[in-house]
C-alpha cells in the first residue's frame, strides 16, 4: 500500500499551563510521524492573568490557522494542588480549548499518565523518559529546549497510538499493544 | 449637565457556571441604569462538555458582536467545593473570558461577596435580595426568572459602581458610600 492511499492527518498536541504552553504538531503520513513545528508559548512575563489567557488564545488560533490540524489532542490533569490552581489551570485550558473548538476541531483529552503510558509503556516514566522515546519515534535531532513542548508533541503521539491501535484505553489491552508494538520495533527498547 | 454630555457606556456582565451562564446587559446613560439584554445560556442539556464549552464561546461573541460592550464584568468565585469542579468552572470562566478578550474588551473580575455587597451592603446577601434591589436599580419589570441572570447583572451593576464611587474596594469606603447611596435613595430602603 502506497503512502498516498493511506491518511495523511495533522494532529495539534497543547500542554496547556498557566505561565507555559507547550504545543507539537504532528504530521502522519503513513507509518511516518512528522514533527512540523514544536515550540512554547511563554507568558511567564505577563503579569496580568488577562494578558496570559489573551496570549493563550491568539497563538492557539494562530496554530490551527496555520498548520489546519484535523484533531486536537490535550494533556489534561485533573488533580491539583488546590482549587485556586485548578482554576487557573482550568482557565488556561479553557481559552485553548475555545480557540480549537472556534475553528472547528475536535479535540480529545488524555491524562498525563495516559500520555506516559502510551509513549513508554509506564504511566511514572519521567519526563526525559517520555522525551527520549519521543525523539525517537518521531525521529526530530535536537534535544528540545523546554520539556513543555515535550509534553505536548507527546499529546499529539499518544493521541495517534489510539486510533493506530498501538495505544489503548484499558490498561490491558495497552499493555498487550505496547508488547505487540516492542516486539515489532525492538530497536526502541535499547537504553 | 445635559445626558449627552455625560459618558456612556455599554457593560456586559457575566455569571459563568459549567452548565448555566447568565448574561446581563447593562446601559449607562447619565445617571441611568437601562437593562438592554439579560438571560441565560442552557447547557444542562449538551451531554458533551466541550459541546457546552462552545456554546458559551460561540454565545459570548456574540453577545459582544451585538451590543458592543466597553468592558466586561465577570463573577468570578475563587473558591470551591473541590478540584474537580474548579477545574471545570475554570474552563467555563476561561472560554466566555477569550470570547470577550479576542473583541478586545477589557474585562474586570468580582467575588459574588464583593457584588452582594456592592448592590446591597451586605457580602452575605440572599439572590433574592440581590435580585429584589436590582430590579428597583435598574427599573425591570418583570421578575426574573433565571437568579443566574440576575447574578450577571448584578456583576455589572457592580462594576459600573466601582466608577461611579458607590462601590468601593475597601469594605470600610463601601459602607460609607452605600449610606451616602441609601440617603439619597431612601425609597430604596423599603421592604
Amino acid at each position: 500500500m502506497s503512502d498516498s492511499l493511506q491518511k495523511e492527518q495533522i494532529i495539534l498536541g497543547i500542554d496547556p499551563g498557566t505561565n507555559v504552553m507547550g504545543y507539537g504538531v504532528l504530521q502522519i503520513k503513513g507509518q511516518q510521524m512528522i514533527l512540523l513545528s514544536m515550540g512554547i508559548i511563554d507568558m511567564s512575563k505577563l503579569e496580568n492573568h488577562q494578558l496570559k489567557l489573551k496570549k493563550i488564545f491568539e497563538r492557539v488560533t494562530w496554530l490551527v490557522k496555520e498548520y489546519l490540524p484535523d484533531e486536537c489532542a490535550i494533556e489534561a490533569p485533573f488533580f491539583g494542588k488546590n482549587v485556586q490552581s485548578m482554576l487557573k489551570l482550568g482557565r488556561a485550558q479553557g481559552v485553548a480549548m475555545a480557540a480549537v473548538l472556534n475553528r472547528g476541531v475536535p479535540i480529545e483529552e488524555y491524562s498525563p499518565r495516559k500520555i506516559k503510558q502510551s509513549i513508554t509503556g509506564n504511566g511514572n516514566a519521567s519526563k526525559e523518559q517520555v522525551s527520549a522515546l519521543l525523539q525517537k519515534l518521531v525521529k526530530f535531532e535536537q534535544s528540545p529546549k523546554f520539556l513543555d513542548a515535550t509534553d505536548a508533541l507527546a499529546a499529539a503521539v499518544c493521541h495517534h497510538f489510539q486510533f493506530k491501535g498501538v495505544g489503548s484505553k484499558s490498561k490491558g489491552k495497552n499493555k498487550a499493544s505496547w508488547k505487540a508494538f516492542l516486539a515489532e520495533n525492538p530497536q526502541r527498547l535499547k537504553k
